[in-house]
């Protein structure tokens, strides 16, 4: 884990928030991408070497809208960037985490992504993401 | 805002917290601070460019013990670097924000610091933070 990819900020509105995080980050978003298999439309801006990713839910049962509608708008996840996921899976789960998705799954920004389940991570969902290299 | 300086995540016990993320980012905690006027402990990890500050009440009156009575253990804010917190607050409260404290005050890791309202940032405490140079 060699640094914070993104950090995952679930939202209503995403025009809405896009002017927003516009204003609060001095830059607009550079990227909106559906991730259908997830039910999330997401924007990206950069900060640096980090990214903030807003993820708003295309339908009534995607896990962002069930997030909202438990935990109202705010941080849903931290992602750390990996270069090799599959070793990270195996390292975190000999140390006790809980792996959400053992075998890693395409997420947005061309990455593959596993999460650990925030039982076990101090009530922050983590993502790993690992850059897909064509 | 140059990049995403730390994330601080409200925690229970900081011991355990301490080796839960130590085995999570491979590397243990580089320092525990006090900050007495904010009623709290932290410890920090390096992530790249990044930290990750884990934050621990030290009286019933903290702001992390009213996290963590309301809303449990998981990510408290997101701080962002700034090279001038007073020209970013003055830019900020003119886009809208709501400031929590128009003056910077000094925070734990060298850092004068500033916070805006999550009712102004889609539920994310965000934290500006500058470096104190000697």
């Amino acid at each position: 884990m060699h640094k914070v990819e993104h950090i995952g900020i679930a939202v209503r509105n995403l025009e809405a928030s896009n002017l927003l995080f516009e204003k609060l980050l001095g830059s607009p978003s550079y990227k909106i991408e559906e991730v259908a298999t997830e039910g999330v439309r997401t924007s990206f801006f950069a900060s640096g070497p980090n990214k903030i990713e807003l993820l708003e839910a295309t339908h009534e049962n995607s896990p962002i809208q069930k997030f909202l509608d438990k935990k109202g708008e705010g941080v849903h996840h931290i992602a750390f960037a990996v270069d090799d996921i599959r070793a990270e899976i195996k390292r975190l789960k000999a140390e006790g985490f809980t792996v959400l998705n053992e075998a890693p799954k395409k997420g947005a920004d061309n990455k593959l992504v596993a999460f650990l389940h925030p039982k076990s991570t101090n009530g922050v969902l983590v993502e790993l993401c690992q850059e897909i290299k064509e």
